[in-house]
């Protein structure tokens, strides 16, 4: 592999994912990943623009925000690219009217949308609310609609809280396609779309910025397919056999975001 | 298409789906569909062979044909194939210890088989059982196998109770597989071998029999690839679009088990 100067040459901005690099949720609201506090302080302090990418859809973004600066992080709501605020952009562009199988956390994000009458599934990491019962209710929704539309904030497989892995959003859509014969639009990573508004937000091209994240497929990959470049932290959700999966290789594995940080202020932006 | 004297020539027995041919399940046990009951008694005075070849997993075998017996049904536990102890009888040959995500309905089934230490995941229509703290204990038993078997009891998309379409497991099955990147192995319709194995239960040939059901893809698709014929009910969990189906077409649509039974007395071993 290259070293590290040609592998980062030129980055001018770096997009984090926040669950699994910054923190693992968990009870309590979750811990900080050693070092992570001081490396966003310090990617802050330096040359290259910073924006936070994430798939989170249990928490608002002011939840998520508020969460994280209890834990020490230096970040604001405006520096927040997150599926829910998208979604409600596209509800609002097609006049769809959603059924909500969201988490209590995230419903403040939908206020302002007509759900009245809904004409399509709008499915979030719902947690616990993913029960029978609830998804039984989405289901039956779509299967009444002559063309059903399936809206899912990421389609992530699992994610790690202090406890252990945990199902996410992307196995209960899923569940829904299969039963419904349908295919989910994907708000959030790895949808190319997504990746380009938090490339827009920062006024960057793609050959200009790095993603890290702990998501070997939906950070990693995604990230990718638009033309950035990405490394995989071995935090978060990360599995040794990330680093022979058949399909996607990271620019670079690093232990954890200090590391990556580290790196990026040694060789980036030369 | 060809007349129904053509279609029926040479059969000699016949595969009775349960749910939504014989009878709607729901509050109470469920009701009778219209004519079935006759429809059966009528079968097995004919000359035709009659087996039952179900997917139901919620009840033991047991308690079904019990169910059945209560709403008039002349049926016994003998003459009916069912995948919990198909699924027995696979965990013994392998030795493999399973952790079950199943209804408490069907749990007497597996009373012989040793689930201490699990080294496997059997899932079946858990209904309410499906709930995000018992899906979540499933997958992470998956992730910690080196090797993660997972065992379905059917792979159905959905089925219908009096109250509406409920989710069936196979729904659940692929929100296994994608979380956990593997993929089931399906005992039940429309896995070869379980159609296989009530065939020769009958003493018939493939081509000897036909399977009567009300799903598309699990009963008509499953039973042609085995060399079956097979009709499709307009009860249960048809819908019209069924008939236009992308890859599977029936050998005959008719309205009710009532009608199959007449069409075959009619044409049948002719």
């Amino acid at each position: 592999m290259d070293a590290w100067g040609e592998r980062l040459a030129g980055v001018r901005g770096v997009l984090l994912d926040i669950s699994g690099v910054l923190y693992d949720s968990g009870d309590g609201g979750g811990t900080p990943i050693a070092g992570s506090v001081e490396a966003v302080a310090r990617l802050k302090q330096s040359r290259l623009k910073v924006r936070f990418c994430t798939n989170e859809s249990q928490k608002s973004r002011g939840n998520l925000v508020g969460l994280l600066r209890r834990l020490g992080f230096n970040i604001s709501e405006g520096e927040v690219t997150a599926p829910a605020p998208a979604a409600c952009l596209i509800l609002k562009e097609r006049g769809l009217r959603p059924h909500l199988l969201v988490h209590d956390g995230v419903r403040s994000e939908f206020e302002q949308v007509d759900t009245s009458s809904p004409n399509c599934v709008v499915i979030a990491d719902a947690g616990d609310g993913f029960s029978y019962q609830n998804m039984n209710k989405a289901f039956q929704m779509l299967m009444e609609l002559e063309k059903p539309v399936l809206i899912s904030l990421g389609n992530g497989r699992y994610y790690k809280e202090t406890s252990g892995l945990m199902l996410d959003v992307g196995a209960y859509v899923k569940a829904l396609e299969y039963a419904c014969g349908i295919k989910a639009e994907v708000v959030g990573k790895p949808s190319p779309e997504f990746f380009k508004s938090a490339l827009q937000e920062m006024g960057l091209e793609a050959h200009q910025a790095i993603m890290i994240g702990d998501d070997i497929v939906g950070d990693v990959g995604g990230a990718q397919r638009c033309g950035m470049r990405a490394l995989q932290v071995r935090t978060g959700k990360f599995r040794p056999s990330d680093e022979r999966h058949p399909e996607v290789k990271a620019d670079g594995y690093v232990d954890n975001l200090a590391e990556a940080v580290d790196l990026l202020l040694q060789h980036a932006d030369k």
